[in-house]
């Protein structure tokens, strides 16, 4: 199954490995509503002023025109109403509330899946075109915090309910890592914070390199800024470890309290999944808080599968605030690794149970009768369009990995064979039924391949 | 609820009307599913050598570039490798079809449900960005006629299953017509089709003008042309009246004898669902057979809610053709008329059935736990985020149109309260459930408006 999209960066699934899509977004669709989370999607297009509203953004976009447009009509790059492809969910959310205030109930919690678009180079991970899972709370004028703890519960009941390896929610706080750099008299916090988002790709050493050249630290500020980022604890420990750096800030206070309540429940709702991690910095964007990112762990080099945080500021309506949080899923991301490291499997290609044979050519009507009886049932069901040798019609269904051929003797006899085991039995449409797990495709987890410890 | 879309031609619905619109997906999906068609979805984006591949296309075509881009890197219009939004879901199919040929059991039936795009001016029942659910049967090499069929009759169960008014499948062949007009000796069959396709817009004097002035019919080939567009009927008595012409052609009996098929396992399997009229041309496109239009009766001027029919030749790799058969719903068109016309609508605006209220701030986390127990049997639930006054709690359901308000006293009593009679009673998380009603949202059927007579 190792196709090449014939437009790089622009995957299309076989209708087996849409399966397996399908029940991820299935899955996802499910945990989101049991919490209470409402559908909502939003145009695929938003204006580049909308989508650059925010100052310069690191994402690739895509613009779009009329090809049979007039030359004179053609809009300008700069043309801040010109129409490009969104490049996430939550530039387009906000939109939305702003524009859809008055007829939303808040606090609003949403779910939005859908896909987006990124002119970016195509590697493995990263796509043009990929599929969003996003769920957002925002309020109007506040938004409590404990929203923040809700988001990262649910999101980590979602991802334990996917054909997934372990994961874990690495999560920080802006307002902890703002405060400490005041602190310890760092007051570019943003410069800080785009210099420790390098820690992984560069090192320690050469990040000390940066805060140094670039902001005027001193050796121990870049010192005690790079032991913020090396506290990592899978409790709520770590703000002992902060607070044995000696540093006192309000606003770190306040940071400090707020990852501790998220740490504190995911300890005892989510044990194992979430860890207090320092160095997540979340680089440009909008955050304030709360910020997440997520590793599949033994697959940590695909890069985040969920990301995202509290953003106090990104909507408003003139004095009216709509702060929120929100997290996202890269469903494309965690589908791809599933596909390509073959971690799960549909039971079959296709959804129906069963192929109703046909004995002779002029039998399809007494066929579709049975079809229609299995299906008012609930029983996925084709029905045969040639009457074929049986072993040709027996073949037909073997090739799609339907369990059951139906057939109908001269006589009005029924009888249903499992094609797997041989196996024949008399059996009545309106009451015969399939086992339950033959009745719907099933998706399973394969043996996991070996994964490196955590 | 008679909002405007912030960005013409760009619909988007509130959350309440998304229900109505998920009601409409999830049912179309379950529909296919149980005559085993396999979900597939395509990229948004397709070369424009691809989309224009089948000469001139009437639709207007949305082209992509990066914003980012570099001016040399810049594609022209006519540059056949730049990338253009599909318009719609056919033309894609095919490319995947002889793509993946090698990976695809045939016949192939599948169904695709996604956003399409056209930059025409909006109008109501046209969008710039619509959901089409299509769904295609492909063969290798050949594709027996049975499919035609099928493909009709399980659009008709998919439509009959939707909360709208009731429909009309028109169905004609083009065999028949271009056998027929070759019959009388008009031998540019495209060029008759083109203005049948009129009719309706301009009537039947400027129809036979056209056929005369622009084709040289004479006066007795124009009348015979517009006595066959005149034929409709219910059953296959079109046959006799076709006949009555007193045409003889073999194509037009391939024509006949197909439509007949079609027309009489309609009138046993989908008794008034269908009609077989003789004046649908479908324009410009890629058909070779059977050919689909579906009004909604009362709402005939919204134009045609499910089209499509029979391609011979859309689809090809070397010597080996791919033919198919299909049909499209225009699922925006139809949610849109749902919406404006308030047909259907949803019982609540949001999935949650229950909120758990807090009687303390430090009460969340027992709340959670009740919450917890009723999502883990299938029971959308919320947790208040504040202790506020219970009548602000329950005003929190009620604006949202949540059912059920969770109470867990100090002691341990846990009490629910149906917000709707006042009920409230003892219950334990563990096992209470809401009647079946209530559980889900529901999306029926509003009083239907007076409709039109057929």
């Amino acid at each position: 199954m190792a196709r090449t999209a014939s437009l790089s960066g622009f995957p299309e699934w076989l209708p087996e490995e849409r399966l397996v899509e399908l029940h991820v977004l299935d899955t996802l669709r499910r945990v989101f509503e049991l919490h209470g989370f409402s559908s909502i999607e939003t145009r695929a297009v938003e204006t580049v002023g909308q989508l650059l509203r925010k100052g310069e953004i690191d994402k690739e976009v895509y613009g779009l025109s009329r090809l049979q447009e007039d030359e004179g009509e053609a809009k300008g790059k700069a043309d801040p109403h010109a129409l490009a492809l969104h490049f996430d969910l939550t530039v387009p959310f906000a939109r939305y509330v702003v524009e859809n205030a008055g007829y939303l109930a808040f606090p609003f919690r949403r779910y939005q899946i859908q896909k987006v678009w990124r002119g970016e180079r195509p590697q493995e991970g990263r796509a043009r075109e990929f599929t969003q899972a996003d769920i957002d709370v925002v309020g109007d004028g506040d938004l409590p915090f404990r929203y923040d703890v809700e988001i990262a519960l649910v999101i980590a009941e979602a991802l334990s309910a996917l054909p997934i390896p372990d994961f874990r929610l690495r999560i920080n706080n802006r307002k902890l890592a703002e405060g400490f750099y005041r602190g310890i008299g760092l007051d570019d916090t943003a410069g800080v914070l785009r210099s420790i988002d390098k820690l992984e790709k560069i090192g320690p050493a050469k990040v000390a390199e940066l805060l140094k050249s670039e902001l005027g630290a001193t050796d121990d500020q870049a010192q005690k800024a790079l032991q913020l980022a090396g506290i990592r604890t899978e409790d709520t420990s770590f703000v002992a470890q902060v607070r044995a750096l000696g540093v006192s800030n309000d606003l770190l206070d306040e940071g400090l309290s707020e990852l501790e309540q998220v740490i504190d429940a995911a300890v005892q709702r989510a044990p194992g999944k979430v860890v207090a991690d320092l160095s997540i910095a979340r680089g440009l964007d909008y955050y304030t808080g709360t910020v997440v990112e997520t590793v599949l762990v033994g697959h940590e080099q695909l890069g985040s599968i969920c990301s995202g945080g509290r953003y106090d500021a990104l909507a408003s309506k003139g004095n009216r605030k709509f702060p929120g949080v929100g997290l996202s899923i890269g469903v494309t991301r965690l589908v791809s690794r599933i596909l390509s490291q073959d971690l799960a499997r549909a039971s079959r290609s296709v959804p129906t149970a069963v192929l109703v044979a046909l004995t002779h050519d002029d039998s399809w009507d007494a066929a579709q009768d049975v079809a229609a009886q299995l299906r008012s049932r609930g029983i996925p069901t084709e029905v045969a369009a040639k009457a074929e040798k049986f072993g040709k019609q027996i073949k037909f269904a073997d090739r799609r990995g339907i369990p059951f051929v139906w057939f109908t003797d001269d006589d009005g006899t029924h009888q249903v064979k499992d094609i797997r085991t041989g196996e024949q039995v008399v059996a009545a449409p309106e009451t015969w039924t399939p086992p339950a797990e033959d009745l719907a495709v099933q998706v399973s987890t394969a043996a996991e391949p070996a994964a490196a410890a955590v």
